[in-house]
């Protein structure tokens, strides 16, 4: 394990991602890691939480085995029956196919992309969509195909939301991220990626309701404004909370100044929980997220 | 000016801070540096902010002068006339008579009574009055009187209240701290301390309503937890913000970890922002504070 | 001033803003604010700060005038010649001429150029100048000439450094940034651009000479990471900081994200540093800046 | 597991912290829980780090158990043997016995102080060891006890430390603590209580050398001050850090405030390393610390 990081294994080797969750209880690490050992595994990185709110159990481990992928099910497969666990199985560092819907606003866009292409974030996107044409010059020059539908009335967002669910088929999107995508999603396709979508808004203490609430946290004088990612559920902003940020700011700041800040804030705090979800660090315990950072 | 620094004049000189405000228009500066100058007066800090939102107009100043209060007052006159502000003048540095309110929790009474005693808060505490006798012995040891009066019902809330009144006009109180004071002001105490009343408590992003919050946060997974300083209004939470914190947690704090976590926050921010009222630094525009660090 | 924001006076008004310095004393506040007045302008904005350790007096105003420049400067002229002050008057907003130097390295850049596309930053670059073709296509896209001098030895080294001052004329550059340029200038350059190159560089606690800090960093076990931009002078990491940042991390951390996060914390600094400068909120004070946030 | 929370486990329950290390190789998870399970443990927490740097494995453990010590430790032997780790078993939440060297500086003794009693700190402080009187009241106040011994030569300073390795006897010290204790300790101290010996000092980007760095950190205009606790080794300020913080300053702080400033950081920052010291949370791999948070 000494002579090589992880993440690059000698060639010989695979570098797998494990990923999983069932009822608490005595004996489970040594289970797992017994399969382990019989999948000539060797554990490089591990994290558990167990739950008292829900009696859960989570983990998850990096392993680098000579098994290849059947074979390591297979040496998994007695525990993970035995113990009823939902699990996951993956190569460390293979790009997540995530699907981006924008609106008008680039910053969280070009963030995303640009990490793609720095290798900062492990993310493959086939496609950006949004419901207007402003972002194709930025969308283009990084390569990556985009499509704008309007999005007007119920009948033009009923379609933009089929082809939302058609691209997820199309190029087996595992992540929908909502870039500053100012639609709110019908119950049904939220239903529909539940646990693989995630928002990003702004956030602010206190929480302010309503239109317009960078001038709502102006006129209030606060002092601090930040971004918080989240899973998307029916309750738009109310999904479990992924990660936050915030940034001080003073009575000077104009509207237009908060915006500016805001918006950094959430590129880097949507990126950071992009990047979590793609390395599969975030796991869901009812409506906690477990971060294995 | 450069022989010595701000708050030790030499001996001859005073050191005034001098805070204003006034509906904004032309000229205001220069009225007001005139009445300086004619004070043979030195300006070692100004600060000042035009509110787009209300119009008002604030300033900041210190100034060395060897004009005594009077000569400094006659000089101001005619410009404070003028332009009808609301105005204040006082000496850099002088303690500011600051009565704390407290119940059980011993954390902001702790670092208000430590920091006045290390000589890093500008303020003087005649009397700690509580609602519960817990923090006798912690108040007796910075030799800052104690008293307790029990809270149980309407009558002896309204005996409190009216201890707090007297106290004030006892002890010429400048500022009412609630630190950690666990009982909602009647709103005519609101009214009466309008203004010159901060309260401290916790802050979360999202905001929870309710009983237990950190229990609340707990479940909900929230990464972030903090403190927020106000001024009191009838709208206990509610009222202008004077200064926030937060800090980063994670899902393996249990709700006990998070409340010692959130302790800390309290007690420096709720120390900064007394600071900052005593240093005359905090201004009212409206509902929000203009913080003239 | 209620019915607009600065930054958009109405037509007839010019919004100037003036920034000065002189050696302290009695009345310059006064006389200062005699001219604005002279020149029919209303201050929407002003912070001054007296030095202690020079002994000088810095002052930086917005004011909204009718008044032109000629009959603005005139205005100020017995002021600014009766106190021997440096001084400068600048119309708010107008972009400052910027030529960016950069190796390899693109999250700088990139983050410069998206700014200045999405007018998060008032500067207008004309050419983006690099020892080496890696960031052509990225500078392509954002519609920024781009041009590239292999610096391989003491002769290329003095052509790059011929064709930065030959840029800098021909642009009327006023802003020098080094966005990861990883050439140290030579002191003849230095000397050239003193007061108007900033440059960014990774920070550590403690600090770390030689190379690859951030492989020092980590077999440290240092806890937190930053950034700091500075003026350049001779001496290349050690000019007048103008902001700093630093972000947590932790053992588990890899070298390569080490980078990976001390890049995100280079971009944000930089770019927070040459708003202030295009905004003219940074003045120098011997070794020290004093930034008017 | 769900009934009940981590720390206050039922009646016939212990609450085993297990701390382990040694050369990583594959099956030690398993081994190590293969002997949790034959003590009929239940994991609480775990936390595992393969150092790439030194080729070590690092684990630490929370378990649940019926087994009394002796029957835990015969469960652990053969594989603690097998593997040659380093290892320490405790009962999660026994208060560390700790010694506070101290000199006239009181925040951070006051704030260790006030942690202890309010709970928030798992120690237990039977000794306050000064080079001075000063903080004889505060430490009375707590209820612990208080040595001074003046140290002005070689001689007093010998004394001193004989008096320290006395103490560290007398009372079974398992931690010291430099509160701001203002001498160097002797290489034979430092080796005397190495890995067991925590010391705070301020932080600044960049670093200063010599003699007021607070005032050095002002002249040169920094942005960001802060501290850094760090085991103690014969290299005063070098050796393994444990935690660092740091805070936003402005040119306008005098240098007196600064200190201030960067004592609340001193303050907190050693109280939070002390606290993970005392849960078994620091682990040392080489000069780097692994901090299971």
């Amino acid at each position: 394990m000494t002579e090589h990081v992880p993440g690059a294994p000698p060639e010989h080797l695979h570098h797998w991602v494990v990923t999983l969750s069932c009822a608490d209880g005595p004996g489970i690490v040594h289970a797992i890691s017994g399969a382990i050992v019989a999948a000539r595994g060797n554990i490089t990185e591990s994290q558990q939480f167990a739950s008292l709110d829900t009696g859960n159990f989570f983990m998850r481990l990096q392993v680098e085995s000579s098994a290849g992928r059947d074979e390591f099910e297979a040496a998994l497969a007695p525990v993970t029956e035995r113990w009823n666990m939902q699990w996951h199985l993956d190569e460390v560092g293979r790009p997540l196919r995530t699907l981006v819907l924008a609106s008008t606003a680039g910053h969280c866009v070009n963030d995303l992309l640009f990490r793609q292409r720095a290798g900062q974030l492990p993310v493959e996107i086939p496609l950006v969509l949004s419901n207007h044409g402003t972002l194709r010059d930025l969308v283009d020059f990084y390569g990556v195909p985009f499509e704008s539908l309007a999005v007007t009335d119920a009948v033009s967002k009923a379609t933009f939301e089929r082809r939302v669910l058609d691209a997820v088929d199309q190029h087996d999107i595992e992540l929908v991220v909502l870039a500053r995508y100012m639609q709110i999603l019908s119950p049904e396709l939220c239903a529909a990626l539940e646990g693989r979508c995630i928002n990003i808004h702004h956030s602010f203490l206190p929480g302010f309701k309503g239109a317009n609430p960078y001038r709502q946290a102006h006129s209030r004088g606060v002092k601090l404004i930040g971004a918080t990612a989240h899973f998307v559920t029916s309750d738009l902003d109310e999904g479990p909370i992924i990660e936050q940020n915030v940034v001080r700011v003073d009575h000077s700041r104009s509207p237009g100044e908060l915006v500016a800040i805001g918006q950094d804030e959430e590129s880097r705090t949507l990126s950071q929980a992009v990047k979590w979800f793609a390395e599969r660090r975030v796991l869901l315990d009812g409506v906690r997220t477990i971060i294995f950072r």
